[in-house]
């Protein structure tokens, strides 16, 4: 397998997370961003949103967005398991997953933070001010999410999560870590947000975590 | 099972028309959001993230995210399959399901655009172009999709689809047809798109995407 990824890419990081938890090598393929590496001509060839990451399969298909080639992976390499076994729970991890990817990381992504800057000239005061709105909002919703899945649990007896959903890490915590890890760098604290803060750290403790991590990348500086 | 839904919800769109392609019964609450109804207190006690559409099902669990609450449904209810049976199949098609709810959707809703027009103070003219800026590229992004899934059904010896994958509506079209009714609002053109446009006409012919349609549900004006 290849993944066609950039260090710094959210989106490349949660697939880079799966794949080192679930122990599978690959080649790692450079796609520089901000060089513009996504649109030249071979890789859209592949690829009808010219995204990163993309992963190439052994037997030659490319594939595209983050969390569908999570759950490929989950489903071509079942152990362990990236999901919960019930339709309720993989129910409860994908909205987790999803307010991240469709919530929190459309809308501060590079293309966007560009167009801001750019095409509608807002000031890097104001560009700032839309990405902590975003990702505050966005990661409080999760913290209330992650609360009432807690009382869910409490209420039948089980012990509370270790990570996103239950006792291992999961889809869920392969997005919200990368999203974690964007937001600090725009310095926003996690202060008012204690469940997501424990999960990350007991994420970042685990070594698959840590080969995922950006500074890890062959691509890094 | 009760859905939360607003009528002009893209989101709780997609939702309607897997509920209606499955034959599922369902009670309809409507959640006005220009009101703010989504707000209201005893809503977002259910859900962290207070968005329609959300499924309270029969044992009373309330489930959040639309791709999430159509794979639930998938899962629970199995036919007819809104995914294909392959893993590889499943991949493409989440694929496609995301190009729309995770690279155009998020850019283009309700609370996005009113922030651009509130907080940015950006023109009408600015706000639309903002709009067709990401709803034109996402939509080109997935005819390209469409088009080289077309090839590989080629190389394989197999007939073009007939929607976005295979000879049955699934979880794709489920998340393109209401994002082409959104795009048609604000009278963007599907020229230049002609598998969209072919795949569109053949779901809206369809009884299930016809009761699901925003002019068919009860909070309708």
């Amino acid at each position: 397998m290849k993944l066609h990824s950039y260090f710094r890419s959210s989106a490349a990081y949660r697939v880079r997370i799966a794949l080192q938890l679930k122990g599978l090598s690959f080649d790692y393929v450079p796609v520089n961003l901000l060089r513009g590496e996504q649109r030249a001509a071979d890789y859209v060839s592949h690829l009808g949103d010219g995204l990163v990451p993309a992963l190439e399969t052994g037997d030659g298909h490319w594939l595209t967005q983050s969390m569908a080639i999570i759950e490929y992976l989950d489903e071509t390499h079942p152990a362990p398991a990236l999901l919960p076994a019930t339709p309720l729970g993989r129910a409860q991890v994908r909205a987790l997953a999803q307010m991240v990817a469709c919530e929190i990381h459309p809308l501060n992504n590079l293309r966007v933070l560009k167009y801001l800057v750019h095409e509608l000239k807002v000031s890097e005061d104001a560009k700032l001010a839309w990405y902590r709105h975003w990702a505050g909002s966005g990661l409080a919703a999760v913290e209330r999410q992650l609360a009432l899945l807690a009382d869910e649990r409490r209420a039948a007896g089980l012990a509370e999560s270790l990570y996103c959903w239950g006792d291992t890490p999961g889809l869920a915590d392969c997005c919200l870590v990368p999203q974690v890890y964007n937001a600090q760098r725009f310095e926003m604290s996690l202060d008012t947000l204690p469940r997501i803060q424990a999960i990350v750290e007991r994420c970042r403790a685990l070594p698959a975590f840590a080969l995922a991590h950006p500074d890890a990348c062959p691509d890094a500086p």
